[in-house]
């Protein structure tokens, strides 16, 4: 799991004072970082050396984030296909899990315009940050479980 | 059918040169405005009027999306529930379907935090832009059947 | 003068339900289009043919933008240098000036990293478009005069 | 001083891989948080509460940000007037002074729509973090004489 601390700024929020929906697509490239520093170390961003394209991308709006307090981003790989992987993504604040998503990525070649065979080191690599979707959604019911949210501190009145 | 006309801006292009994943959300919002519309005639953006929410949005991304073409947004209702509604959202550059997605949004409370039945007024408008999935995938296949993509327009070698 | 039209989208909204301040830099962006394409008519992201950097803007907010009124961006050239133009930059919502900004771009060379003079056909079309300062202040107040804002419409009370 | 680290996302690079110009205003958005809390400290995004609002803001482009190294955004107050305060704020990579730029902010009623004096108690606060725009550029001066650009890590050739 790859762990990414975000601030909401002011620029964040929308006219119902919440994170704008837009924003989360931001949010979870950034959280992507390592794992695109895992697949292009030189951080090279040419046709002949990226080497990873985005094809889907889901968004799932459980409870609203709110300013004024940290959230956290959890990046998990979910899936190791032999072209592609797929990535849960999860937005905490105030230990309540707030929205998730996930996305599927190839591993591409922008020369010849098509997908390649993930190759072993990289594979092996990301095999270390592998879970389950299953296993997942236990980790994290267990860890909601015990916890309420402080609902007077966003009174959405006016 | 909701159609808007956007022209990519330098700032919307990545560093692969594509319009970046993160400002097709924000198209698709903008494209959503007649919606809004239709559920908020008074444009008010306040906790007691404001009556929509977003609970889910997806993206497929089928091509790039290039610089120096207009996109055209297509914007359909393909379901209507008791107090939700689904969007079929498409991004079509040169007579090619670039990418689609979907979203669902709630008819909302927010000061009661719940949701609420649509009411018939509104719900009758909506049904003039229904249109199953089904019948809008065939639709776009006929309508891409007999067009080519001049792949020379855009040479990714540099 | 380069015209635009812009719907505000929900998107561009901040807790205030104003048009946020980092979304106006996007829209001058959109609105320099007719003018990337005047210096660079093929639109080649490449680093052997673009040709223009930024190197300042600035911005002055005079009065919010709301939601549910279109904006028109009006971008001018306010001056012609030997390697660098400014453009003077405005948003209009309801008859009214909201915001106005400037900005200076260089004609460059990205390979070798230094600018150069602007070539004369170049310079030739960008003369179209040139107004002074002065001109162009002008020009406002005198449109502004018999026009007064319907204060009605946007009440902040809540 | 505030002090912020922000790691550039892949979603920040224009097509010629630098840090898109749109995305700093967002940066020092984020990087005016501690400020806000300053003057705003239980996060109260109303009309009521809320009490700054941006009158300006302007962007010197020295040298490109790129991809693949963290940036330190440097936040100074350099100017405190009756119920106004100026911003500069800076971008560093790699010991170098990329960018830099202003703001001006008013201490603002929404519901009254007009600028209040500073009370004395946030303007002591303020003073904690004042500093002249020429002991800044002093400063500044002297942390990059004796630092030089490796240029190499840089070659924008393709």
């Amino acid at each position: 799991m790859f762990k990414t601390i975000i601030s909401p700024s002011i620029s964040d929020m929308n006219a119902l004072r919440h994170v704008n929906n837009t924003v989360i697509p931001h949010w979870f490239e950034s959280a992507r970082s390592p794992l695109y520093t895992l697949f292009n170390p030189s951080h090279d961003l040419t046709y002949k050396k990226w080497n990873l394209i985005l094809v889907h991308m889901d968004f799932n709006f459980i409870k609203p984030v709110y300013f004024g307090y940290d959230v956290e981003i959890r990046t998990y790989i979910t899936k190791i296909s032999k072209s592609s992987l797929t990535l849960s993504q999860e937005v905490w604040q105030n230990g309540q899990l707030r929205l998730n998503g996930n996305c599927v990525m190839l591993y591409y070649d922008y020369i010849k315009q098509e997908s390649n065979l993930i190759p072993d080191n990289i594979r092996n690599k990301l095999m270390n940050h592998l879970i389950s979707s299953k296993e997942l959604e236990e980790k994290n019911r267990l860890e909601m479980k015990n916890k309420k949210e402080n609902k007077k501190e966003f009174v959405e009145s006016d």
